[in-house]
């Protein structure tokens, strides 16, 4: 993994970092590093994630799946941390078969359902409490649709969960395989352990090669963010955020790391969203939402860090010659309302001939950090050589890591998500599965007292 | 459409709106809708938007995609608003055999082709220069595509443009159908026109209902933000960014509005995002993101609105009881750790007996809320009664008329983009396609002189 901060020093941008604060944040990082290292060793709470390309065994993991392995389609039924890893993973892999059900949305889930060919899907079921509402509810949903049609859920059905709870028990007494989440690993960080690992390997992809890009980078973390991409990255960002850069928008240019983005947004929101603190993260993708986004980050607020990520190799993929019948070969009459107003229809075209995909989005990439620094407002590239199994192990394992270190500049406690309790003790209630009188909770009781100002 | 502001108010959050600010708003708002009104009598730029539901003809698009009509899929080539539009009300339709190629990632297309039965499927190309690079790259990739399986291009393409350019006269010399985009309508406010619904028509659904829902909205559009929904909103997002809320999380809690989210973001961006201006737009999506974002909206900086959508009423899909064969009958033992923590097993499950997934979400939607609402945080909720054709039609008209009030109310150039130019000039330039020498552009040389500070 390549960072470069450039563009997001102060003499290129406002907000912008001088390069003396950031010589002086690398103080900063040396002792934050220090004490992950501790950490790590320790073996605590979150740090621990930072071991997984050492401590997850990918064969282990092959070997649990190995009586479903090969399956035509993988549903993945999990929420939050236990549904996006595996998503990204499988993403990046290019794998279109691996589909994630992380949502109750009884159209959704009835629409997904008759749409898969169940008898050749295998389902994993990801919870490390085995309690999490929405996951049971969609497996009881996912094993009762198996059921009509005649298939036996038990033979196609992988848990991935702690070592007990509901879900363990059901594996033991269904004989199901089962793998355990990794100790001491927040959901959101174990992209790189069973939890984000599990459907590529029953597809049959190399997980050891996505463990070996994390192995990578985490055998680079050092003492200075000067030599430590992804410090470099979290130290930036935190930087940028204490001068007004209060957005993160991370805007991958590639298709395929669109779940890597929604990944980010939940490590970068659930870890440092807290006590007042944290960057906003917003999901984009490029080139896409040039089309969209970028009016507003380049003269917009000046609250907006620009994260510009790509592979550094493409896949090939010509753009067809225009034949000579009229394919725009003269020139357009643009109009200056439309979205797409400038260019000539010659110019338009004169700029495809000969090129091919990877080549137009590429320009486009470079075309949109140079417009971000032309009207100095902050970007950061982050590149890897390419989008394979051990690019996205670089990117996860590489963020993950900058994520911690920005924890750990900001001070607050990156491996906890408090916030989220009173909402689900609320829905509990709502539903009557809470502790009070006819299962109501003290927080359901506080959902009918609402303020109302209704317009319609 | 319904709006309910009560959890945006002063009283009730913090930034929150004063009741007799709300009110000192409404008198600009008066003014505003007057301007409005002038706009759309004068079918001024941007303001015609506001009178598609009566401009646009269903029977003629019904008519003009006719010989294409009935395909098994659609495949529309379009980048930004002459993608999103098309792709939200194909998705609140629940049709999933509309596709959208709106990105020049050669992996991603690839994909896509190789998995679209090419024989079976409609091309739509959506531009109205018919300049547009990527758009234009994207049709050429897809005619070859077709060519290779010996399928006739001509016989399967239809083409959404302006008066004049490339497609237009592609579409005359060969005999292909061809709609116009209408005029005075940037491209993000083009939902309810062919645009948007040309897709849908093709696969037969009722594009006159979505109109219907559109004009619903249209006729109760007034002088004061008390009687209009779409008014409501838009002052309340206004107001609040003026207080600190300069974050808007779009969150609806329905799956088949997740396109709709997206296409939201375009509009609120590249139209209020100017001269330092505008609200950032966040996409996420209820109850998912729960589970991802929800910490940070409750417990991180005090910059966010969180809009709730959600239809009223769902289809039924009830959760099956759990067997007597433990999934959960016992109490589960809840990690801390774990991104699912405290529930037990008893209480998860005992919530779901006997209730369906619609309920389920329904007591999120309200569970969240209220989360939101005990730590101070400024929430509004939009209702429609249904997610179907005609309900989407009023959400996307609602929420374009909430857009072109608060565009008023900032002051800004709403139907405008100047800042996405620049780098459509840098990108034509660096692939040679610019009018200085070699093809060259000046924004395209200002892209060799970057700064760097890398750190791999």
């Amino acid at each position: 993994m390549r960072v470069d901060l450039g563009n997001a020093l102060a003499s290129e941008a406002t907000p912008g970092v001088p390069r003396a604060a950031l010589d002086r944040l690398d103080g900063r990082v040396t002792r934050a590093h220090e004490r992950i290292e501790r950490g790590r060793r320790e073996g605590a709470l979150g740090y621990a994630a930072l071991d997984l390309p050492h401590r997850t065994d990918p064969t282990a993991i092959e070997e649990a799946v190995a009586p479903l392995a090969g399956a035509a389609h993988v549903l993945v039924v999990g929420i939050g941390g236990s549904a996006l890893g595996a998503a990204t993973v499988a993403s990046a892999l290019g794998d279109g078969s691996i589909h994630t059900l992380d949502n109750v949305d009884p159209a959704h889930t009835a629409r997904l359902l008759d749409s898969l060919p169940l008898a050749d899907t295998v389902l994993t079921v990801v919870s490390r409490s085995g309690t999490t509402a929405e996951t049971l509810a969609n497996f009881l949903v996912v094993r009762e649709a198996m059921a009509a049609e005649g298939l036996d859920w038990t033979e196609r059905t992988l848990v991935v969960t702690g070592e007990s709870g509901p879900l363990r028990e059901l594996a033991g007494e269904h004989a199901l395989p089962a793998l355990d989440v990794p100790a001491e690993v927040p959901g959101r960080f174990g992209a790189l352990s069973t939890v984000g690992l599990v459907p590529a390997a029953i597809r049959g992809h190399d997980i050891g090669r996505v463990l070996d890009g994390g192995r990578r980078v985490a055998e680079g973390l050092s003492g200075s963010l000067y030599e430590t991409p992804a410090y470099a990255y979290g130290a930036a960002c935190y930087a940028l955020d204490a001068r007004g850069a209060s957005v993160n928008a991370m805007m991958p240019y590639a298709e395929a790391l669109e779940p890597f983005a929604e990944w980010f947004a939940q490590l970068w929101a659930e870890s440092l969203g807290k006590e007042g603190l944290g960057q906003t993260p917003a999901r984009a993708l490029g080139a896409t939402d040039q089309h969209s986004q970028l009016q507003l980050y380049r003269a917009g607020p000046r609250d907006k860090l620009v994260t510009l990520v790509r592979p550094r190799e493409r896949s090939e993929l010509p753009i067809p010659a225009p034949d000579h019948s009229g394919t725009g070969e003269r020139a357009g009459n643009a109009s200056a309302t439309g979205e797409d107003a400038p260019a000539t229809g010659e110019g338009a075209l004169a700029s495809l001939r000969g090129t091919d995909l990877g080549t137009l989005l590429d320009a486009e990439f470079q075309a949109t950090e140079a417009s971000l620094a032309a009207a100095d407002r902050p970007s950061v590239r982050i590149e890897v050589d390419r989008l394979d199994a051990s690019g996205i192990g670089e990117l996860c394992y590489g963020l993950e890591a900058a994520c911690v270190l920005a924890g750990e500049l900001y001070g607050v406690e990156t491996f906890t998500q408090p916030a989220v309790e009173w909402g689900k003790c609320a829905a509990r209630g709502l539903l009557g599965g809470g502790d009070g009188e006819n299962g109501t909770t003290s927080e359901a009781r506080a959902v009918g007292e609402r303020t109302e100002l209704v317009v319609e």
